[in-house]
């Protein structure tokens, strides 16, 4: 697999907005086939600060991604909510293995 | 859910029996009951550098995974092999809610 870790740093009054628009992002693209896993998680200390946790069964799969409406929408949406420009870090899975990322 | 990300850095020597530690770790920890999801990645430019993502149902089974045999082995036999102090960031859950944690 290929996991990407998006991390994003909101400005405080975008955080709802932000939320609302980034969990229907990551239920669309939890549809994509070839996306194993779409999770977003939200700081506990810093409720400004949020993961994206995107893990794609290969490499081609992330531009797939890129290209669907619901990307797109997304991306267009959020750009003025964020206070910084979003980084990410890119991994592969050491464990479990590729067969056990899909949910239930 | 309460998920805790865990940053570790291995010494380049020891980044093959740190895979097989902690891969070991995550698999029994998947068993507990109070452990949704437990995940090894290794970042592709710095292949010393790990994350865990761990996802727990509540914060009381924080307390419990650290209470277990499995996790007191791998925390000293990994000891030896950091480069640095592990660090942690903790988060909860923005999509998916609750439900869609566990593996297939």
């Amino acid at each position: 697999m290929f996991v990407v870790h998006v991390f994003v740093d909101v400005k405080s009054e975008a955080v709802d907005a932000f939320k609302e628009a980034t969990a229907e992002n990551a239920a669309c693209s939890r549809q994509e086939p070839g996306i194993a896993r779409f999770d977003v998680v939200q700081e506990c200390e810093d409720p400004t600060r949020f993961v994206l946790v995107e893990v794609y069964r290969t490499r081609a799969d992330t531009l797939r991604h890129k290209e669907t409406d619901h990307y797109q929408k997304w991306r267009d949406t959020v750009e003025s909510m964020m206070a910084s420009l979003r980084r990410s870090i890119k991994f592969v899975n050491i464990s479990p293995d590729d067969n056990g990322w899909d949910s239930v």
